[in-house]
């Protein structure tokens, strides 16, 4: 009998699009058990010759944005265009325990019923890096499962937004008709990596301000941002719910996408964030290494102290704690 | 007979405020010779007591802003108030054998030769990390020679911006009274980091042009900058040949040392740095054994390459790689 949680029997179900097997296997990319760890790369092995095609998409915006309505909007309209869909979410402030913010069940309920979707909550706790890494892994996953478009969705208030930025296509920041007082919410840097930004809740009410905010906000981008010779970020304005400008956004990122294939920039970026990604892997692998190196945990406490209150120079700092780790490791 | 390059004797003199104690000194630092190292360290330690004093202020523009005659005008008021100043450079892009942009000689050559003051190009050659740590350790050998405001300089340009954020108490930013044209030109997040913008070449012909620039920053600024509880960010202007303004923009970072000292953020800022510092060192560290580690950089070269064109996922690549690390400094 074949072991249904195998890597092989696992991704056989994801390569054939079935949304049981995919979500099996991002659960055990997200597992810290050793064995899952092994089992993980295996599948890892097997999905990546199918990955690449989809365009990977970063959608940021702080809470009461309308984000959820906004995907849920975003989403069904690539699916009624014959799109599959998977949203992934990544929220490292969400506590251990309990459920996080983007992981709410009840949030895209209407898109979650589709069959053309799949929706995941941000894998809990754990820090930023090693939530990035499971949330990159699954992107490569839903890529696998034959998905054409992954969105991966983020709160707009902390790091999160630049580790999204770098496992991303292309970068949309969401903001509601609140002009410059509402862009001070955001995190100082985030507007700066937005390739679109658009305006929801353009309707009703709020319809002259969302217009208003669209003008200040082109008039910003304009002043602060340097234009990349190949992409000037635009802003739109739409509303989620009466579906209004849903679809030029997705002619913008269809354009974006565009244009950087044929310049050959999306395939750079790609093979450079894989790279980065490699390289952050070895680093903090090697650091975890030292910290976790029996008795170090007091080494390092002792060093960070003096280091803050100056009585040690950083850089001795740190030769004394490599100096202790090799010792730590040397065959007696 | 004392060896005058002994780390007692350099010591001894850049604690008395010797000008040619403290060259040395830094030169010692920038050494990469092994030996050098170990007296570098010595020499930091003995320094180290005597840091902590001055003003840490970084100082950032584009090429033709007016960098160098501000930082002379402004260098030159200070020794006018009684107060020593000296005057550090970032400038990785400079080329390892000629002399760097910002080292040229011939600048500041009014400040230098004002014995109050201490000018030092940028360390030549190396990576940013390199550049920064020699340039964090030069800041503090500059205060425990005696002197009242470190100013690092950098070209606004490139990536140097955030690593000397990350060493001073405060960042400035130099503008030319170009407008939203000549802002486009500052690298995507430089002005997110800025604590003062100062529009320089207010004068002459230029001087309405200056007013109405502080005018469109002042509402950039507000429009996309989050406002600290305890600092919100100007836009001043002056002129470094007319002599107008200059005294404006010391009185605002007597202004800002006040505040964050005051409230104790300014104290919490440099122990942070000098934790982030020291992992940081950790970190370069260690990528560095497994890179020079014998035969590692075939290895790294495959995996580096596989990873770019998606054979390998950049997880089992890192791990690929620190197993073959670990391998080769098993013993036999």
């Amino acid at each position: 009998m074949i072991d249904p949680a195998a890597p092989e029997a696992l991704a056989a179900g994801l390569l054939a699009g079935q949304r049981r097997a995919l979500a099996r296997a991002i659960t055990m990319i997200e597992s810290s058990r050793g064995d899952h760890r092994h089992r993980a790369e295996e599948l890892m092995r097997r999905a990546l010759p199918h990955t690449g095609r989809a365009i990977r998409l970063g959608i940021s915006g702080i809470p009461g944005v309308g984000k959820s309505t906004f995907i849920e909007a975003f989403g069904g309209h690539l699916i009624d265009r014959g799109l599959r869909v998977a949203v992934l979410a990544v929220d490292p402030s969400s506590p251990v325990t309990g459920g996080s913010i983007l992981g709410d069940k009840t949030r895209m309920a209407e898109l979650a019923r589709r069959p053309e979707a799949f929706i995941r909550p941000s894998p809990s706790g754990g820090t930023l890096g090693g939530v990035a890494r499971r949330t990159r892994e699954s992107l490569l996953l839903c890529e696998a499962a034959g998905h054409d478009v992954i969105i991966v969705e983020t709160v707009g208030v902390g790091q999160s937004e630049t580790a999204v930025a770098e496992m991303v296509d292309m970068f949309l920041l969401l903001l509601a008709p609140g002009g410059g007082d509402e862009l001070q919410g955001i995190k100082k840097g985030i507007v700066e990596l937005a390739d679109l930004i658009v305006v929801n809740k353009a309707d009703g009410d709020l319809a002259p301000a969302a217009e208003r905010a669209r003008r200040e906000y082109t008039n910003a981008l304009h002043l602060l941002r340097p234009t990349s010779p190949s992409w000037s970020p635009a802003v739109l304005k739409c509303s989620s719910l009466g579906g209004t400008g849903i679809e030029e956004v997705w002619t913008k990122v269809e354009e974006f996408r565009g244009i950087k294939t044929d310049n050959g920039e999306l395939a750079a970026r790609r093979a450079a964030q894989a790279r980065a990604w490699m390289w952050g892997e070895v680093r903090e692998t090697l650091v975890a290494m030292l910290r976790d190196s029996d008795g170090m945990g007091d080494v390092v406490h002792g060093l960070e102290g003096r280091v803050s209150r100056g009585e040690i120079s950083p850089t001795e700092a740190a030769r004394t704690a490599i100096a202790a780790f090799v010792d730590r490791n040397r065959p007696a």
